[in-house]
């Protein structure tokens, strides 16, 4: 049973590394790849907090495609090389875009998006998607976040066969 | 675009008419099953109102295993037959719960829960899961939920291959 008011004031470095600690938790004993990262969605958004959308765009046929996110219906796809997703897929780099607005090509799935982070999905150096997260605020994402969101793409890489979630 | 704040001040049947709408709109054009039921689950859980989750469990290996959804973490596998998810799944009919506590076998995933509906996705008279809607407030769903999310269900066995998603 999860209850999120556990986290009620904790810093932001103890609830993600909780969030760290709650993610291997959650998908270490689970062998549906699909599963963990729908849970793996819902659990990043609820710590991470002051964001508007949480999800995946996982490759499919060398384009970026909607996976499993928590927030507001979203764009189904988004090629490679456009967009903060599309190039933090092709640069395989983290992005943090302070304001999306003033991003060139910027693709707005949700006009209440100000600010966005994109990490890049590769395990066994091959790319597999990209976990993105949108806040309504202005600069919300700093590299605390990248930090701790970099390492829970390293935790799901140990677990998720990404495979079987890309074909 | 996806903008929420259109449907402040409708009623509740044409705000769940435009949910029907709007998703036969978001998944009759995308070819992928797994972004259609994910966009599906979000269109649904932001149009219902006063819910706390809304996801598909999908059947594997005659087991609901959960899939994409909006709302907190939830438990990853449900026996045919257990809970109002599994029940609904064993009879193939939508069962509305008005105090999941009173229901025996209830299965807590989130102690924030009080009332459910279920509707079962039974396509060409194979069963393939349930979509699943959890809320805070007791007797929160009734005959006209039933109503739209049966036809919602519909819309999906019209566009989804669940073949593609139960595998």
């Amino acid at each position: 049973m999860f209850n999120i008011k556990v986290f009620d004031g904790m810093t932001v470095e103890s609830k993600l590394d909780t969030m760290l600690t709650m993610l291997e938790g959650l998908i270490q004993d689970e062998k549906d790849d699909l599963t963990n990262i729908c849970n793996a969605s819902a659990l990043i958004n609820a710590l991470i907090g002051r964001n508007n959308w949480c999800g995946f765009y996982l490759i499919k046929n060398n384009e970026l495609v909607l996976g499993p996110f928590q927030g507001m219906p979203a764009c189904t796809r988004i090629e490679i090389g456009k967009g903060v997703c599309g190039t933090a897929a092709l640069d395989r780099k983290t992005m943090i875009v302070a304001d999306v607005h003033k991003f060139a090509g910027h693709i707005a799935c949700d006009g209440a998006t100000n600010s966005e982070i994109v990490i890049p999905i590769v395990k066994d150096d091959k790319l597999y998607g990209v976990l993105d997260l949108d806040s309504e605020e202005f600069n919300r994402f700093t590299n605390i976040e990248q930090e701790y969101l970099e390492k829970a793409v390293k935790i799901l890489n140990k677990y998720v066969n990404w495979e079987n979630v890309t074909c």
